[in-house]
């Protein structure tokens, strides 16, 4: 068992080789894919394609070995067939190389012997020629600050988020998903099957990496059960830590060995694992990212009391429910609160002052601004949380309700700067199409400006309570530091 | 307590007074909302406003007084002030009407005495006159074969998913929600307060209405609990009927009486009223229409035995967990199933010919379509769920992706066509804004052939699984009749 290592020069390589890159263009020709989207993303360095056929790929000669590359070689991308990666170690060990990235598949997580054997061989080959492996068969590294990615159209915006992720899928998903809610990412690594690094290393590293500020991880199983406790309970103390564990059923489970040749585990033993480590578990991608936004975008609050305010009585007996039963405090509002909020508006049926706050309808932006400051200097609540619920405006034309949600939009910007307390945004009820579309440019809108704004009422409820529920367990705990 | 009525008389008005209407164009004239909602969506009847200033609204008059109206009036919309609420009765009940809908709210919501006792006096008054009263403090009614609706853009097409909301911003969210995946609605009611008829009159109502083949409800609370438990026996015997019951924590069952006067009753007990009449319980909105896009577009299977197949080894992991923790069984293929499949395809590195069945990559629309047909036809799986990751496709351009969503949806509505079994479909992972857009169409063109597409693999579980219990159970009681 290795200790924890500084994994910094797998981010930041100045020279790349791709192997299996032809000059033919066509879906399969993935080393291409690599190189073109290397390249499109901008990074900065020099890129080597390599094919034994040789050739050249648009001005760039393709070379026939890596010994014939005129330079010094940082980082292999291997998009070769299976049977050719030993030679392919060697030829690296031979130049120098210190890391390789397998995107071939084709080993360790294929149903026959000769895959394992093969996966062995080459770890075995890499680990003499004092190369470190990522993979096989995974997409690799995406960190905007390195100029890495395994996509052409990732954000080159770096962020403080990092992740783990034993599929490539759920990493580029997870990707998509962070960037449109406005997190943007530290490092992200597709490990595959982790044959030489594994999630233990990559964990050891993130806990201890200044630029990571939030750690998510999907993961299928772990090889070093020991050393993964321990890497995550050192992780989740210098940081949030948030983990997808799947496989938890039987048939996940197979699927897990067979995707990546991880052993699930049982899911009684991860729920223990979680919660001693003082991890945050995640039940999907979107969930985790959820979690991410909150830590991302939202200051550490004082308590769990939260103050909920928006228009609609259907979505506000659901709210209370999904708030509730995700274990956050909705507190009565005190009589100075309520009649501070009479004060604002004319008594008027159909108002709800009570939490959530029910204002009916949409009288003017002032009174809203207005009512948000009560909410904001009460003693009662710690946290704010505003929602809008698209489809519930009823009665009003299509012009109408694009006039609405650009209003909130601006006015939740505006009273997003003036708040004391940390403040949440849920957008639901988004059905018909030209309501998802509306809602959607509200979520990027609210998004590129750092404000947490959550899909759903039930997405939000659970994030803010795992988000809420971390900083009260610090809060609790003298010896850790606020994060 | 009555007995069951026929209430098709609300859902058929040949003539609407709408009381309220007033010259000024403004948001606050809800009268003027309904008038041109009901004008736009193509109400055949007449429509006559009323208010007590008079003039005139377009080329309409309105009368001062409904007694002036010189036609028979069959329905009321009222969207006046409360206290004016009485007067308006007594001329109804002059005049012959047989029902009326408040819009109006004030009434048994709010938190004064007096809202309270005029709510018991325009009831009182209707029951002598012998009109029937929708809300107060609701949308009314939908009904696209009446011609009536709550909102300018309702879909005009009629269906066979009725619903019963406490709330009309819920009611509102669900007509959405359906509409977006291909689910029409026979008759939604908007009941508010149901001071009149309640909860209890539309189900008996709706469970006999060969109109409506599913019925969904949206409860905060009921008023009758007694008739409720035998009218929700009775529906559930007849039809799949879905409840989504709120108000199951403290804060939402104050938000609850708040909201409509309901009373919102334990969740333990709810949860044993649900489980012994038969019905469903969804747990949202979405959920609620995802059970009836279930109900609606696939035929009954004759088990629970769910073959899944699509592209991506993370995405298989995760459906293989949400379908057994969903409590569907995803059964081993037979080694005559798998070699089919490995006849199809050639012996790759990283398919996985478990189930779910991995195919990595799409390789050509004749090997997917095979690949299906040998699904469709082994004897050991009873459903079959197609699912397509959009945010997976990694190391591929926009253009790129725009032609395989494309080209997917064309297979899968080919597909559709040939299956013996019961399909659906998954759509996932759709994060960046550009995948939201590709998946919405996708979805639209999918609902609009009549095809059960889900919008997440949780959702999708937890939709089949109550759609495929219903079926089993119903097939283990000889008693009953196949749906």
């Amino acid at each position: 068992m290795k200790s924890s290592e500084n994994l910094d020069f797998l981010f930041h390589p100045q020279t790349i080789a791709i192997a299996g890159v032809s000059e033919n263009v066509n879906k399969f020709n993935f080393g291409l894919k690599f190189l073109e989207g290397l390249t499109q993303f901008g990074f900065k360095g020099k890129i080597y394609p390599v094919n034994p056929t040789g050739g050249k790929i648009g001005d760039k000669i393709i070379y026939s070995s890596l010994r014939d590359i005129p330079d010094r070689v940082d980082y292999i991308i291997s998009a070769i067939p299976a049977p050719y990666t030993p030679q392919l170690v060697d030829d690296a060990a031979a130049i120098g190389v210190k890391a390789i990235h397998f995107f071939t598949s084709g080993f360790g997580e294929i149903e026959n012997e000769e895959g394992k054997h093969l996966q062995q061989e080459v770890i075995a080959r890499a680990q003499r020629g004092g190369i470190r492996v990522i993979g096989p068969n995974c997409l690799g590294l995406y960190c905007p600050r390195g100029g890495l990615t395994f996509n052409y159209d990732y954000a080159k915006t770096p962020g403080s988020v990092s992740m783990i992720s034993q599929s490539g899928g759920n990493a580029a998903h997870c990707i998509q998903e962070g960037t449109s809610r406005g997190v943007y990412f530290s490092k992200v690594i597709s490990m595959g099957n982790g044959a030489d690094l594994n999630e233990s290393d990559f964990l050891e590293y993130l806990a201890k990496d200044d630029e990571t500020k939030i750690i998510t991880a999907y993961i299928e199983g772990v090889r070093q059960g020991p050393r993964f406790f321990k890497a995550l309970q050192a992780a989740a103390k210098a940081k949030p830590t948030v983990v997808l564990k799947v496989g938890t059923s039987e048939s996940g489970a197979e699927a897990a060995v067979s995707h990546t040749t991880a052993l699930a585990g049982s899911d009684q033993v991860w729920e223990g694992v979680l919660r001693q480590t003082g991890a945050i578990r995640a039940g999907s991608i979107e969930e985790m990212m959820d979690v991410a936004v909150a830590f991302d975008h939202i200051a550490a609050p004082n308590g769990d009391r939260t103050a909920i305010v928006g228009i609609g009585g259907g979505a506000s007996v659901i709210l209370a429910d999904e708030f509730s039963s995700a274990g956050l405090s909705l507190p009565k509002l005190s009589d100075d609160t309520r009649q501070k909020l009479i004060g604002v508006f004319p008594s008027e049926a159909g108002r709800i002052f009570k939490n959530p706050v029910d204002l009916n309808h949409f009288e003017s932006p002032e009174k809203f601004f207005a009512a948000l400051k009560i909410l904001d200097q009460n003693v009662e609540t710690d946290l704010l949380a505003i929602h809008v619920a698209f489809d519930h405006f009823g009665l009003i034309s299509k012009a109408e309700k694009e006039f609405w949600v650009t209003a909130f939009v601006q006015l939740i910007a505006q009273i997003s700067k003036e708040m004391t307390k940390p403040l949440s945004v849920i957008l639901h009820s988004y059905s018909s199409p030209d309501m998802k579309i509306l809602a959607q440019k509200a979520a990027v809108e609210l998004a590129s400006q750092g404000i947490a704004a959550f899909p759903s009422i039930r997405r939000a409820a659970l994030a803010l309570s795992r988000f809420v529920g971390y900083h009260m367990r610090r809060a609790a705990s003298p010896g850790s530091k606020r994060h």
